[in-house]
């Protein structure tokens, strides 16, 4: 089999990435280890910039999640017993979020990429980039106990933090950077209608909780707990209690309870692959960056690494420049750091930290009144939440 | 002898407080270990929000500071070889700094003092407040061999870090925060033109520089040096090879050389004490908080700390009103935390520090170009470095 571009990993960013090409009329195929089920059962972040709704567009995949995602015009920052709300689509002229969960999201361009006739190889075992340093690369992936081969032009590696594409690149041709934050995320799904109509990110000596939402009727809430925690030790329960202690009392008392049908401990880190090119192999989203969720980057960070990859692509096959492809890990990193700037600042500033000294205690709270008390402060932080430029 | 305010310290916060006292008709006294001489002679800070520039006026100080201070519209960070200006004026609504030397300053303060028939002692020893937590404190001090008794209303301790007041606190009654950073500021003062007309603040892989001035024929550079460096290590030609090195090449190629006469070592902390009133003894500038001075915030924090205790004293000897010193605290330390927070936050971002991780290096270049990409973020830095409101 040969085609222009082989896709590895049938998430988000390579079923974006795939639809644009095949809409254009670029031809690929997506590999991806897990079945379609799967992948539609995992829970994802679902807070979008205006940059990732303009992609579904593109993509012609956007219907449902305009009809049925939810713009929000502002954050809440809750912290000394009270809301302070940070007014996004004021401060930034105009712009907003919308909130529409990455499996919808998933779900949609996988509907899109059938419709169009699009091929993707759920189960494939054992995925591996090959040559990729050299003009004839391809791809080998194993199925039913037979070995395929896919023959290609360019490899983009969709494949997420865990997956072959990074891992195949020598080690002495790739930098990375890392931060490991010293506590995790607990969350729980719930289908209960969420305490607040704007996600509530709130700041409490008790630690860090995130009043956040899939839709209307189901919300999405995390607390911050130690890295050790069992989740056999939380209850429902004690979940919800421990969430209305670290929420401002108006919250607290509002705070709709009910069983959790998905309840999972994330630890939270930084990491950056550089470059994000090798030959004819492009790291994409988080098979190149992770950030911790705090500032709900991951997904569209992966929206903008695809935007700037489609970009370099088409310029190759339209007029055979390579520019566009070689410039595409220098333009994705200036905006990835960023990005992991702005998730690193977010999460220094609303978690407690077991070890921080009473001083830098002392700061947080300081940025937090300035931040909450300076206009160009406060737009800072929207324009970075609602998406810098690509 | 009796007077309403005893003021230990003839620094710029003493001078400019007993100077609003007296023209207020609120008689005082102010007491320093130190000879007018000594004082004169100290090498200090130079940049002026427009808060301590309107209460130079109010003391009737201001005069030659306007002739003589250069108006500055702006700073330039320098990184990766380049300027970056940050447009001050343009940023903040017509906001800018005066640069004018802290000595010339006290100068100033210190005539208009001996004019208006201020008592002022100088080389007062062993000045000690004493049952402030009462209703009639005191302040005794030995002068040539005899002790003296000054019996007040109230006691401003504008001593400095190292000044008694803070330390006639009981231990119980205060709580500090502290950060010592691992390196130290080496200065120079020399009679050479400066190398530009705005300040520079440079971030190189070789450590941070600062270009700055007291007037256009005396140039005040540092670099940032290791804490156990030895200043007689450092030769004149040393330190300007060193300081060209961290320049851009524009930059430092323009630098005129001279002898210094002036060089030192200083090492960079912050400090605050929480609360900064005691009954009726009350901590002012550097005897209640001390800042790195990379956001050039000392002397002006001073300015503001004097600002809030005027204000509640003339409430207090107007209408007998405590309201004012009651709050003073809290008013002075909230802004107090806030330049606190820009100091730090500008030393952290323009520093080299020896045990940073790459992780952080690369955070570090990510909140340069972002700062200097984005109109929000630079508008932040501008507002604070002209001085938030009082």
């Amino acid at each position: 089999m040969r085609v222009k571009v082989a896709i590895i990993g049938s998430g988000p960013s390579g079923l974006l990435l795939g639809q644009l090409l095949a809409n254009a009329g670029i031809e690929n195929v997506i590999l991806d280890r897990a079945s379609k089920d799967h992948i539609l059962g995992r829970v994802r972040a679902g807070v979008l910039e205006e940059g990732m709704v303009h992609l579904m567009d593109e993509a012609g995949a956007g219907a449902r999640m305009h009809a049925e995602g939810l713009p929000h015009d502002g954050i809440s920052l809750a912290f000394d017993g009270r809301d302070h709300r940070i007014d996004l689509y004021g401060l930034t002229g105009g712009k907003r979020v919308l909130i529409y969960g990455q499996t919808e999201l998933t779900h949609d361009l996988m509907n899109r990429r059938e419709a169009s006739g699009g091929i993707s190889v759920y189960e494939a075992e054992n995925v591996t980039p090959h040559h990729f340093a050299g003009k004839s690369p391809y791809v080998t992936y194993e199925k039913d106990g037979i070995t395929h081969r896919i023959d290609c032009d360019f490899i983009a590696g969709c494949d997420g933090f865990h997956g072959p594409s990074r891992k195949s690149v020598p080690e002495g041709a790739i930098r990375t950077f890392e931060k490991v934050y010293p506590f995790g995320w607990l969350g729980v799904l719930a289908d209960v209608p969420p305490v607040n109509h704007e996600l509530v990110y709130a700041n409490h000596p008790r630690g860090f909780a995130l009043c956040s939402m899939r839709s209307n009727t189901r919300s999405r809430y995390y607390i911050q707990c130690p890295l050790d925690e069992k989740i056999e030790d939380w209850s429902d329960e004690r979940f919800w209690d421990e969430l209305r202690r670290r929420l401002p009392e108006h919250h607290a008392e509002a705070v709709t309870t009910g069983p959790s049908f998905e309840k999972s401990i994330a630890p939270l880190r930084s990491f950056v692959a550089e470059p994000l090119r090798f030959g004819r192999l492009f790291l994409v989203g988080d098979a190149g960056h992770i950030v911790p969720p705090t500032g709900a980057k991951g997904l569209n960070l992966a929206a903008s690494d695809v935007h700037y990859l489609f970009e370099g692509l088409m310029e190759y096959y339209g007029d055979g420049s390579t520019a566009g492809i070689d410039a595409y890990s220098a333009r994705a990193l200036s905006r990835v750091w960023k990005a992991v700037r702005f998730s690193w600042w977010m999460t220094m500033m609303m978690h407690r930290f077991p070890e921080t000294s009473d001083f830098d205690q002392k700061i947080q709270e300081a940025e937090l009144d300035y931040l909450t008390h300076s206009s160009a402060a406060a737009t800072a932080l929207a324009e970075n939440y609602v998406g810098l430029a690509y």
